[in-house]
């Protein structure tokens, strides 16, 4: 099976060379060939070259503007395609494009499925991402070799930008979770209870999930560096969910909250730390260095 | 070994029927006899006689009022008590009464334990309760036994107040976990992904704990009577937390988002509902019905 | 002097309408030419056509994206306007739009003001409105007899974006005194002062603005109809602001409470109702009906 | 006429040399008889020794324990008073306290007003404070001539604790408007907008009002030393005001965005500045020193 991966950041390099190590016949673009090197994959000089001799397509990309950018602008993806190629956007895009995308690819005959993934490169390295797979049956089928490749697991749902909506709201549960830690250590530290006890009482009974133990340790030891997703990363994915509730007249305070947080951090200087460094400002607002 | 429960609510009664089953020599108190009802137990005309009776009583109480009373005012628990005996409150109070609690009963040569549980009496009834028991090491290895009846873990602190710090800390996360259920759900209805499949993304990925699976399948369903916790207790413990943060300075954004959709919702005569209902007031912000 | 008034909503109309009536020889385009009738003016085919035969073309459109159309893009006023001609912007744009048009006007030889108005169309058909004018003092020279027909005071700014961040501004401190006067009048309400009182009391003392005052009494009422500005107009303006926070980190929370309550009315079909209609919502939470 | 002043604060002490200086025939008492030197009055050895020998007794207390102990409690001013007297409470105390005060009095067959007042000890001074008083209509009239004495304008309700919610309200309003210019500000400044340009707006068209006039100085120039009204105090009255709509079921997020700023300034040790310093904490969030 063809697969070419398009955009090589450190989820896109991860993500080809687990699928290089399976065995799937790669081929690979990025705007800076430099990211590409040691890849057991050909190299492409554009990415509507690569999009065009494949079977799947993968695309992790930054943000919309970039995959509006390759996909239907400049980059030519979407007319490169063959007839019986998928598109996978992997990248975290609002729900919006995610529309417009399955949209102008049904009017070019083309099937395109929209899978954000869940995790850090590292967990694409070892096949341990989650993936959030929407698009028709006949689709995803084709696609299921590639996510199981890459992941551990994968949710199919009924249309791309169900797919995107499920990856906002992940993110957005994630911020605000990080948000109550950082409360909730703060009280207990001016409290008198040790943060690593009540982190040990909060994993031990009814909120322990693999988010409140991962970061709760990450934010008891006060590890920001290197970020495992940084700050302006997260604030990028929790404005998504801000938007949409904007669009659809869906108040969402808590987020709201979180936004605060992350606003502050970036203007106090905290932008390469981690996003669950937004707890510094909780930190700092209860008089806490 | 002989132990007195002091207040037969229904956590109260569920741990006497537990500690009575595994053969502890029971007395117990209520305010309202009836409550004491069918219980293989000895029921005393008073809190000060069952408490001078035992080697450990358990209060189990509504609040800081009932417990000041019962304990240092007309119940006089307190002079009752044995010199041997340990006196384990479980009921959810302040840590300041925590902190008086403990210097009281010093001052008398008694020794306190604050305990507080977490979960429901039907988990009393079945020894799966959580024990968070703070106080000092011999009056918590006297009270072993009878927090192994009950529960299926004890956390063990080193003084009570942190016990009870520790409990406030555990229901503010959840509290706060439920509100972002609430967006998380209302953003995804509204945008065209099912609750339920949000809610299995959630649970199936870095989310899942028991709290966001348990609750998270009552607010999808809708499904907030019988209460498990009733709204206005929820509210009691949030604000417990709450005014912790006023008195130490501790500033708690996301807890009073909380607290705003808890009193939006007995405002709005919901008060029957149990504590998750809030998102019921996430729902009508969202023009949900 | 010879001006152009480029877009006849409610506002642009009633400027033309003052201005004719002081003796400026007018030219007027609007999308829909019905909005002209009855106007002592000249009514041209299309914008660049009014725009290329005045000393003041006064542009009064709805949003960002209707500017930039008709300035920049197919409506092409900047094409036309003649060397010694200054185009005033009168409509509440971005700040970023601000800088843009200045630059794009700088580079082909052009005047800009911003020039956003203060008050209702009432106000501007009797030279009441207040008038932020930013840009450089020969271009706000030119403009002066302009702004002085239509407004009842100028407040001058060195460069156009300023007095887009004004406007801004005065909108934002104008929602969040109405989200106040909205949980006061609830407070007062439930609590047995007659909202009536607690205005009379805060005009009377610290408090009393032309906003408190004015608004004030229409919330009291509970008169949101007609609208004197519209719902989704109120949140367009102070999203202005938010989206500007979000750009320089600065975090809002006053006025992001002001937007749940704005989505909330939205998402509850007041959207017809006056923006002081927020407190509806407000009023709603607080079980008052 | 003779009048007791009770409470030699700065506020007591400013009403009490007013009162004296208009011919009043003054008694007073102070825990700390220090400050009645220099006063023209008679010095108390007690406050039910004041209180008993007069027609008009004003009580200027801190807070609602102060108020308890030296009406109801120890100082058995109530005790004291005179069939034919009126105690005038202006100490700015909970609604819930008022109501209790007007029920032991009227049990007691004396006449309590609740006569909170607004503005600084130097307006007491010079006879500039508004004075919100509420009581039955014989017991108002008896204190008019106090009341104009000290106030400029004296506003009457038919009850005590309207009066102590008109205050209340009023101090809300108060500090959400400071918070509302400190975002402003924060977003002008970081805009390129000069502050005091933006307060100019602000204060010119329709926002003008004597607090924003007031405090937009002191906050544009950062002079919150000494304070006018200090910090603790200034959360305190918020409190009041936060504690009753919990007891109404009023959410109060905006009020509650205030507290937070003002626990954020305790807790970096800026308890000693004007309670309008709390924008600091704004300026802080948003990166400006």
């Amino acid at each position: 099976m063809r697969v070419s991966v398009i955009g090589l950041g450190n989820m896109g390099r991860a993500m080809a060379e687990r699928l290089s190590a399976h065995g799937f016949e790669l081929s690979v673009w990025n705007r800076s060939p430099v990211r590409a090197e040691g890849l057991a994959a050909a190299v492409r000089g554009s990415a509507a070259e690569a999009a065009g001799e494949c079977d799947v397509v993968l695309t992790s990309l930054a943000n919309d503007d970039a995959v509006r950018d390759v996909v239907l602008g400049s980059g030519a993806v979407l007319e490169a395609l063959a007839p019986d190629a998928v598109h996978a956007g992997t990248s975290t895009i609002s729900t919006g494009l995610a529309r417009e995308l399955a949209e102008r690819h049904a009017e070019r005959g083309r099937a395109y499925v929209s899978a954000p993934v869940l995790g850090r490169p590292d967990a694409a390295a070892s096949g341990q991402l989650y993936v959030v797979a929407g698009g028709d049956a006949r689709a995803l089928a084709r696609c299921r070799p590639v996510f199981e490749s890459i992941g551990q697991r994968t949710f199919e749902l009924p249309d791309a930008p169900q797919a995107n909506l499920a990856k906002v709201i992940v993110n957005f549960q994630l911020a605000g979770t990080l948000e109550l830690l950082g409360e909730v250590f703060a009280l207990a530290e001016k409290g008198g209870l040790a943060p690593t006890r009540a982190l040990e009482i909060l994993s031990g009974t009814l909120l322990g999930s693999p988010a409140v133990e991962g970061y709760g340790r990450r934010i008891v030891e006060g590890r920001f560096e290197p970020a495992g997703f940084a700050m302006p990363l997260g604030l990028k994915d929790l404005r998504l969910a801000l938007r949409l509730g904007d669009e659809l007249n869906v108040p969402l305070p808590a987020g709201e909250v979180v936004q605060d947080h992350m606003q502050a951090a970036l203007a106090a200087g905290l932008g390469q730390l981690d996003w669950s460094g937004l707890t510094r400002i909780v930190r700092r607002d209860a008089g806490l260095t």
